[in-house]
């Protein structure tokens, strides 16, 4: 039931300021990999919760979590400058992708 | 594949530095349906990409699963002085929890 929600609130497609990316990015299947890396790595840190595992080795793993969400962010964001960017600016046309960009990373970097 | 390495590599009740916990934490079932909803939204945002979502749009998402992150840690944190440390120093044998605790806030502030 709660993942229902989720899939809808986090889908963001309705929602999102973009349209859909036609282009390759380069790490396209390294992102998607470190994503289901991430996602095990989240369902392993509920189970030590749930067997009762002490909590500073808890604290430690949702921090390397956070650590590996940072690093697929920074791929992405790569990726994203050397496509989609590079793309847009090409196109003449980045004005749009450019104010996305800086919404985006200051939501990223806050 | 991966997913059993992950289950082994965070699974980390043989390295860690505590022993299992005994008592019971207020917030133990809220943290692991915080936790579920987490894994969720990772998977949710995997599928984004999948769907070839806007990277502006993935690396919002991204940065929600953060702060997602970092509020389950506060409450493992808050719990954590409640219940262990207050133990620890009742029973008089707080040094190893305080060590322990000082490390796993340095790794998990960073």
């Amino acid at each position: 039931m709660e993942m229902d929600e989720l899939e809808t609130q986090s889908g963001g497609q309705e929602t999102g300021t973009s349209t859909a990316d036609a282009h390759q990015h380069e790490h396209h299947q390294q992102v998607i990999n470190r994503l289901a890396r991430i996602e095990g790595h989240v369902r392993a840190v509920k189970k030590m919760v749930e067997a009762d595992t002490p909590c500073p080795d808890v604290l430690v793993q949702i921090a390397a979590v956070r650590a590996a969400l940072n690093g697929v962010g920074r791929v992405i964001l790569e990726d994203h400058l050397q496509s989609c960017m590079v793309e847009a600016v090409e196109k003449d046309d980045y004005a749009q992708a450019l104010r996305d960009l800086k919404n985006s990373l200051g939501k990223f970097i806050g």
